[in-house]
């Protein structure tokens, strides 16, 4: 290593000061912005400020960023499942964990889950990715069969039916959370839990 | 009228068996498959197996259709709203009854509602729909806010969240429901109803 690569404020050279996950991040923003047919190599070089062969320097097409996007998303959704507390211990708790936790993930990897959520299995790569969250719901829908089997929900709720409005509720979240505003994720996962388990409405006890 | 024209299985001759109805559904279903930009007079034609200008003769142009099967969700949901049960009595009741008919309004017009959720504001026309689905979700968000100053939700629970959250739920139902599967409208409402009110947990007492 040179003396000079260490000089604080040493102009960087070769090239661009952008990394991998930055490429991404601006190719997802502008996925869910313009939709993915629409954006070209060429807006997400726009958007960082660099050539296009800048950006080829990370990635070879614009499929390899959504795929890099979408296991981004699916890799944290499914590390909710694969945690301890989502698989041992009282299905209660575990059914709150997995709420909260992909609550968590949703807020905080907001653009990412946002591009999963839109996709409609147009391509080889979309189908493969949904492959992988109907594995996701279908573990999802497993864990709350085994909270009715033990009787912790209430017997005129269908588990299937309750499955798909709860993590529908979860997933509308995307739609108007702001990472900027007042709840941040861990409040939101609060506040969901005790809606969907307990209910909006107060007792007179 | 001309005897001829009451004959029991006459030929119908001139225009073809399709009303402005059938067109502007096939067109709804196209929208949502393929999306509105996508989607051409000629596909629509193809689909009812008639010719463009059998469309033209119904319509003048694409955004016609998008603007009638639009302003048809639209309409339906502010009918909810305009209802006199949810205008007058108990709050608690006037928002129940606000939720079972906005789920009818979903699983009855189905595809309708869905192309009214996946608008993103991309034209004058979309911006107007999207300006009455803002004064839809206001209201809606006032009756909650009434509901929690009569203490009638708990107090741990933001009522703008809960707004957010519980129609989210609701929405998300386009997502998943089958007009043909095994939970009717009503069925799904009171689901609903329950699930958001008392909560999914079985309680001992």
């Amino acid at each position: 290593m040179s003396i000079s690569s260490t000089k604080p404020d040493a102009p960087r050279r070769g090239r661009p000061g952008n990394d991998r996950d930055d490429v991404i991040s601006a190719a997802v923003r502008l996925f869910n912005e313009h939709g993915y047919e629409a954006t070209t190599i060429g807006m997400i070089a726009d958007q960082l400020g660099v050539s296009k062969s800048a950006i080829y320097h990370h990635v070879r097409s614009k499929e390899e960023l959504l795929a890099a996007a979408l296991d981004h998303a699916m890799g944290a959704l499914e590390a909710v499942l694969d945690d301890p507390r989502a698989v041992t211990g009282d299905v209660v708790d575990r059914l709150e964990f997995v709420m909260r936790g992909t609550v968590t993930v949703l807020t905080g990897e907001l653009a990412e889950v946002t591009l999963l959520l839109r996709l409609r299995g147009n391509t080889e790569l979309e189908r493969r990715v949904l492959e992988r969250r109907r594995h996701f719901d279908r573990a999802v829908a497993q864990l709350m069969q085994d909270v009715a089997d033990e009787e912790n929900i209430r017997a005129d709720i269908d588990p299937r039916a309750a499955t798909r409005l709860v993590f529908g509720m979860i997933n509308s979240i995307t739609e108007w959370y702001r990472t900027d505003g007042p709840l941040n994720g861990q409040t939101l996962g609060d506040l969901v839990v005790r809606l969907v388990f307990q209910g909006l409405r107060a007792r007179s006890s």
